[in-house]
């Protein structure tokens, strides 16, 4: 298993050098280093006696059919874009590792069909809108994003014509309904694994997620001439309100609540703040608990606002529930993970994935890996050739179980 | 007084149109509009019978000598500059009460010589620096300042010059040792004595200040994948710590402490807050325990930061001690209040003002008169016609009870 671990992180870091900054990791849907890394990876897939094709939304796809297998397929895959300044695995090893996958049914002859994507666009990064190549294959795309423009002004649709595509033909990326189903292997981009010196997890669910604005509006003064009981400080509202957010989420087990970004006006120093505007971002595995921290949340900082004298607006910016992973194909892999000798580890996936998407057209699983000081989207971002080697003994124990269920 | 105190009024909304932005009264030092008021104002006090000159800072002074008075000046005065978008009587309104005192010392007969000084510098907008006019007078001008530059690129030497003025005559500016004293009238500029429906208070002093900035650095982190038990979020620290500000300041009478400033990165919605940098002022009338404030806020701000691994740099931005205002000079003007029979209130200034600086050259007394609202530096920033008839009831009492001490 050390040589194919080996292989899946050395291509990382050949496909790492495919990129539209010289000196950095930056690969945007559809930019010139995605034909780099299309070539690269179809030479793989062919001398590995896969058929290749690209889909409609710029998917690579490579698929493995041994002549006695299923025509049901397991799906693998994840993403090839990056964010910008990115890392080398974050989306690739999921891609090189699919590989890895379909080389060891090929050695052990197991009558399976495996179809491996290369998904064009995850991250967001160059149209503002995340999946787009998992939407495609979840026949999920809505025509209307064809119209999303970059920051160059080029749309979606050119962006997919100048490469060589037919948006039009978007229906054929669609995966068949009865795919065996999709699994999806991604570093954890967290630090829950390293925490716990754990190589290897199965994901339960990806967390839902709830985003707000919040502003509270109190009445900037001198800050010299306002004596302490005739203000109303907004920004003095807003710290007891984050405060009291940072403590319910402690108190909360399996709940996440950050208050990452904060405008205050006039934000002068010699100023009393007259207004504050925060973020609340909320996730959990479950909704009933996200939901209910949100409107604790909410119902706190109305009464902090009541007591001081001070307005409050709130804006719902988005609430997306949770996306449990598929049971029976996720018991597969947490027995895969304890048949190779691993400690059974299951958690849920604090961020959205290509998983979340696919999980709406087949049963979906997905197999995390650690992230060593939990650092990802960042150059410094890497894995452990232990950690790598262990998802494949993994990997051969899933396959083996799944090829026996099939037949 | 009731006339004296609607012309004091009516004054200020003629100089208010003098402005250097149609529509709003914005008048910085030495612009155009400056010049106007210079011209408004001569002519008024040349018709009063008064000396005028423009000194070498270009502050316009009119001195008023009966022939039987003590070569000795009472001096009074405000500043005719102003911030941007500003009211009509912040400094203006000093001037023009300070005119109808002349008045009334001319009415009374009384034997003594007045100074008005209409202070060409105070705020600081032009350039960056405050209280330029009172420095000059009060022969704490610094050459170096003289290469100071506006937002053009001008610098105070060639604005001096260019408005016909000669720097090197700086000496000329200087008010006499033995002046009798300064008495500033000046509107609150907070809402203090609109709280206790008082039209005027004595100041007993300036209030020191300090100025700091303080750094709060943790660990960016993704907002979804790092459980709350891994994070070092450096705005949960700065909002436990800020609580920690306003509680001390409200629970320490006559303090007042602010967190008016915050810059966070990466300031994002999903990303857990990496560094937050603050400022924090402190201001007192008891420059002990305002130095007893911020060595316990810096204590309490060390402590969250340890506790929550996170380091803390902070930089001591100004340390600036109190200015008592003048013992004898001040009780003239309480006795005088209640003379006049008005409840005594004597109050500290929060904020600066000319007779601050003035204070280091000769004896120095302040007047407030209530800010309705607390509003300043607004265009809504207004006075009541019977608080400013109120202050000039207690003008003749201070005049009178003045002349008979030196007489």
């Amino acid at each position: 298993m050390r040589a194919g671990a080996e292989r899946a992180i050395a291509e990382c870091q050949v496909i790492a050098a495919m990129t539209e900054e010289p000196g950095r990791i930056t690969r945007r849907f559809l930019t010139p280093p995605v034909r780099e890394v299309h070539a690269h990876l179809r030479a793989r897939m062919e001398a590995m006696g896969m058929a290749v094709r690209v889909d409609a939304i710029g998917n690579l796809r490579g698929l493995w059919r041994p002549s006695h297998a299923s025509p049901r397929r397991l799906i693998l895959g994840s993403h090839i874009d990056t964010v910008p300044n990115a890392g080398a695995f974050d989306g690739v090893l999921g891609v090189t590792l699919a590989l890895e996958w379909v080389s060891l049914a090929q050695e052990l002859a197991l009558p399976l069909s495996i179809e491996v994507i290369a998904f064009s666009e995850e991250e967001g990064v160059r149209f503002g809108v995340p999946f787009l190549g998992s939407r495609a294959v979840a026949g999920r795309f809505d025509p209307a994003l064809l119209a999303l423009k970059d920051a160059e002004g080029m749309t979606v649709e050119s962006a997919l014509r100048s490469f060589g595509l037919d948006p039009a033909a978007m229906h054929d990326a669609m995966a068949a309904q009865d795919a065996i189903g999709f699994v999806e292997i991604h570093i954890e981009q967290g630090p829950v694994l390293d925490a716990e010196a754990l190589s290897v997890a199965s994901v339960s669910s990806i967390v839902g997620q709830t985003r707000l604005s919040l502003t509270f509006t109190g009445q900037a003064n001198h800050a010299g001439t306002t004596p302490m009981n005739l203000r109303r400080d907004a920004l003095s509202a807003a710290a007891e309100w984050i405060s009291g957010v940072e403590a319910l989420a402690l108190a909360t087990e399996g709940l996440v609540a950050t208050v990452g970004k904060i405008h205050v006006e006039p934000n002068a120093g010699n100023v009393v703040p007259g207004s504050v505007q925060v973020s609340l971002e909320v996730r959990d595995a479950d909704d009933t608990s996200r939901v209910a921290a949100v409107e604790e949340l909410l119902a706190r900082a109305s009464k902090i606002a009541a007591r001081r004298g001070i307005s409050l607006d709130q804006t719902e910016l988005l609430d997306q529930p949770a996306v449990p992973m598929d049971e029976r194909l996720t018991s597969f892999l947490s027995d895969a993970i304890e048949a190779a000798g691993f400690p059974l580890k299951s958690m849920p996936s604090g961020a959205g994935h290509d998983a979340m998407v696919m999980a709406s057209r087949v049963p979906t699983a997905m197999l995390f890996l650690r992230s060593p000081g939990g650092i990802s989207h960042h150059p410094s971002e890497t894995v452990l050739l232990e950690d790598v080697e262990a998802s494949l003994l993994v990997a051969r124990a899933f396959l083996q179980r799944l090829a026996d269920e099939i037949g």
